[in-house]
């Protein structure tokens, strides 16, 4: 089979293909960029009006690439491309619709418009396995304030409590999915097939690595863990200038002395990263020492053990400053999340695919979270980042070099060839 | 002439008069801070309706106490305890009946109750001097965000600019004068007397350096000089999870970094303080890298030179931080203020008087401006701190010990003695 076979009587060169398909997927992504929610932004949250829309679009367009289209409880759209088989083994490649206030482009969107490149590229000719495209509804957290309620559904993990979540208006997420003309009450119908055998995730990086190294593309080998929460720092509030500097209790002063030890704890360590993205001196006034300062603190690395003991001590770097200052402090946490493996076996599938199209891929860690995270907890997974220029992401200067996309959609049609091949996926 | 004499047949010591006089003295000042423009706090403002029924009620006080009483033109109110001639050399003792919201019971009251006890002590006789209680009608600064109303009418400096500052309804400071009954044209008339020869201003130190000496009385040989302003450290926003310490250009990381150096270049110079009390990160959100961060800069010094080259030294530090991490940075002051010295001859004077009444005094500088700052442009002044407990100041909880005020007065007695006997005084 050659996936990448020219129209017979065609001049066009296989790089030519890539380069107008990858071109045709950016467009779609421009094209889906101007639904929206919030006129003269790119906004479209879970089963809003504007996703309506968007979905009814990229259905059109999955339907004309040969899939049949259902939308499951959750408004995941999936587009099934049949196998040899009613029963073919499954590959499920996507990622999600829905955007951050004021969005880009190409965050989420562009997986999906990967994926659809991709069954398209097969011009209706079937593979041994099926190919399923989702689209997810809702993975930035943005109306409900929980994030993955479209991959949370696929994997089964929507529950009471999720449903019961209520957004600014204070409509539940039950009520949400009922309003839209879907049936809550099916949302196990939502969980993958059986058929299933893995997840192929394409997702803008989000982040500068990729263009730091002057490559295209990553292969995510881990989604980093993540801890989150606030320091706060009690001392006495006083007039700064009647107040001698050696009978200070100052709590800003005590924020920036950890601060500093923040940034020199995560570049002691490989791959760790740790952020300080809030700071808030009470009362805030120029001529007043302040009395309390609470600091933000972001730590995420690959390896859980890592960053727990970064966390801690970080926790004891703090109490030793205010136990130095005399000064009180207290640390809350917000947010615990596990380091996320991908599946090593698909991973090295994606290596080997990158290596058949000739394209160099830099193993990395992702820094956030994606719909591939979550998948991954019962599906094996890979997922491929693309090259964000400038880093930008979640702004509508979110970019995507055509020549990137032309490169990951080489890479997925060697990995769709060697997937349909391979025994593990019709064991 | 025993000024502390017992009236005949008494059996008082001198010392329980004092402690009686300043136990009088606190309680008219608890007295006054129940008289408040906002209901259950003591909030006092420039020729408010509360700061009228003060006037009335101090007016009343400084009558009874033999003083004749005029309102100039800024609200001012003036009590004249008139001496041997028409043309007697003046000593003007005052502080302000204004305070900030919420406020304490003595901050600015405390010292017009303490000039008002010396003529009350005088029960009638006649020095040489003529003493004229003021009690100034603006210090804090809320009404017009401008302080030191009352003390430039005192000097000759309101000027026009003054008179069309608007406070927060629209109201300027020429209307609310003319609405007070007043009349602005007469500006003029406010001027201190020709025949004044001295400013001595009491007033709580609203700081701790007394109460950590253990002393009660503190002589302001200096007034601090003030520069205040903003660093803003201009980086670049990121994604808190996908960009790798080394490829992060983080504003609050530079920030506190500067902060550091902040604290460490007040220490390490004697009198030096310098406060950061206001911190912003933008966009400030705890997994974003903060693509801004900006930090108010107060610092003080009773020598200009050592504020400014410290002030100097942080810029410099704040830039050699922004370039090492490929950072902008910008400084904007938005205050100099000149150190001002009290008085040689009549600061002497007070420590005489301090060493006649057997008080210890403490030299310091005050950190904080006052009347007396605005005074000693045109009059010789002398100032006098007495020890806030627990240094609390602009807070209900502000304190005063009566043998405190006990001490003042008794220094504040011996100080009059030696004003109305010095050559200086009718030369």
């Amino acid at each position: 089979m050659d996936i990448l076979r020219q129209p017979s009587g065609a001049k066009t060169e296989p790089d030519e293909i890539l380069l107008h398909t990858a071109a045709r997927a950016v467009d779609r992504c421009r094209e889906l960029a101007a639904i929206t929610d919030v006129a003269g932004e790119t906004t479209r949250t879970f089963l809003s009006p504007a996703m309506r829309v968007a979905m009814v679009r990229v259905q059109s367009l999955m339907e004309a690439a040969g899939c049949s289209v259902t939308i499951d409880a959750a408004g995941n759209l999936r587009g099934l491309y049949a196998g040899m088989s009613d029963d073919a083994p499954r590959l499920l490649i996507g990622s999600h619709l829905d955007t951050v206030p004021n969005a880009g482009a190409f965050d989420g969107v562009l997986g999906v418009m990967i994926g659809l490149a991709l069954v398209e590229m097969l011009q209706g000719q079937k593979l041994r396995c099926a190919v399923e495209l989702v689209a997810f509804s809702e993975e930035e957290g943005v109306r409900f304030r929980v994030p993955f309620v479209g991959s949370r559904a696929l994997v089964g993990r929507v529950d009471d409590e999720l449903l019961a979540t209520v957004d600014a208006d204070g409509v539940s997420v039950g009520e949400a999915i009922r309003g839209f003309g879907l049936d809550p009450g099916r949302m196990v119908e939502a969980r993958f097939n059986r058929a299933a055998r893995g997840y192929l995730e394409f997702h803008i990086e989000q982040g500068p690595v990729l263009e730091s190294e002057d490559l295209s593309l990553g292969l995510v080998d881990t989604i980093a863990g993540q801890t989150r929460g606030e320091i706060v720092f009690m001392g006495t509030a006083n007039h700064a200038g009647t107040t001698p500097m050696r009978l200070r209790r100052d709590a800003v002063a005590a924020m920036a002395e950890w601060i500093v030890e923040v940034e020199r704890e995560a570049r002691g360590k490989d791959g760790l990263v740790a952020t300080v993205g809030r700071v808030v001196a009470v009362p805030g006034v120029g001529n007043v020492i302040a009395g309390e300062a609470r600091a933000s603190l972001d730590v995420r690395h690959a390896n859980d053990t890592i960053r727990r003991s970064a966390v801690d001590a970080l926790i004891s770097k703090a109490e030793e400053i205010a136990d130095g200052r005399g000064l009180g402090m207290a640390w809350s946490s917000s947010m615990e999340q596990r380091a996320v493996a991908m599946d090593a076996s698909l991973t090295h599938m994606v290596e080997n695919a990158a290596s058949a199209a000739e394209v160099a891929v830099l193993r990395m860690m992702s820094g956030a979270g994606h719909d591939a995270m979550v998948v991954a907890e019962r599906l094996p997974t890979a997922m491929i980042f693309l090259r964000s220029p400038g880093g930008i992401s979640h702004h509508p200067d979110e970019l995507v070099y055509e020549g990137d996309v032309a490169k990951a959609l080489a890479v997925g049609m060697e990995f769709l060839k060697m997937f349909d091949q391979a025994k593990d996926t019709h064991a």
